[in-house]
């Protein structure tokens, strides 16, 4: 019951991208960079954020990858969704053909609890904003370093 | 992020056995039964949960599983963390050798979302007691199937 390592990375990409100046765009040599992830790995990370809509890539001389949307309207829930697919703590909460997955879900008290709990932490990392992320992330990081936070 | 098959059955196994009579015992056969897992799989977890401390094993024509402390003071929790570990939502929820597992954990923000979610859902799961999981199993079972409780 762990976030995958391609989901992290997902999400340190999608903070950092939230940070830079409007227009800004990364490249796959600074995002590794800055996600401390191995180039090849993050690579597949970012087409899957692309093929879902979350990033967009350019090619050329001024290009890399750039938020699609504004950071503002971005959840870490959308990130995490996005490449592990939709949330699901344990098999019995899903569907398998549009079925239940679990043929005891009608009378199983414990899959009650895993309905609670996996709409309890849909709803925290739904309400954890992308942009806010970032800025609390820089904010955070320039008191450290005991920088301005605008050189971070 | 999702529940392994072995601390699904696992906690299948629990709750079946706080829904005995005081003093029974379950045989594995019993047990894959109710649980509706592979035997040898099953023995495997039954295995993890014996080593626990969580149920007790007896060999002998009186023989089988039960539960080692009462079914009241057993939660939810404790069943998954025998079998997987502590609940770590995400690598940067923990330690590695006593340090934290991620040095970006001082100024990233994200992290203060997974602790939060990881806190609540441990919460949750520890709130989840087996004793009253098994009677509330048995209750919706019985009105389902529309036979008084104690038949089930």
């Amino acid at each position: 019951m762990q976030l995958t390592r391609a989901a992290d990375y997902g999400v340190r990409a999608m903070v950092y991208l939230a940070g830079l100046p409007s227009h800004s765009r990364a490249s796959i040599a600074e995002l590794a960079k800055a996600t401390e992830s191995p180039e090849a790995f993050l690579t597949k990370v970012l087409q899957r954020l692309v093929s879902t809509g979350l990033i967009d890539s350019h090619r050329g001389p001024s290009g890399g990858f750039e938020l699609r949307t504004p950071a503002a309207e971005i959840f870490l829930l959308d990130v995490v969704e996005a490449i592990e697919g939709p949330i699901q703590l344990n098999l019995c909460t899903g569907k398998c053909n549009g079925s239940p997955a679990c043929g005891r879900q009608d009378w199983c008290a414990v899959h009650l609890v895993w309905q609670h709990a996996q709409a309890k932490l849909r709803e925290i990392l739904g309400a954890a904003c992308i942009e806010t992320l970032a800025q609390e992330s820089k904010q955070r990081l320039a008191a450290i370093r005991d920088v301005p936070v605008h050189s971070i």
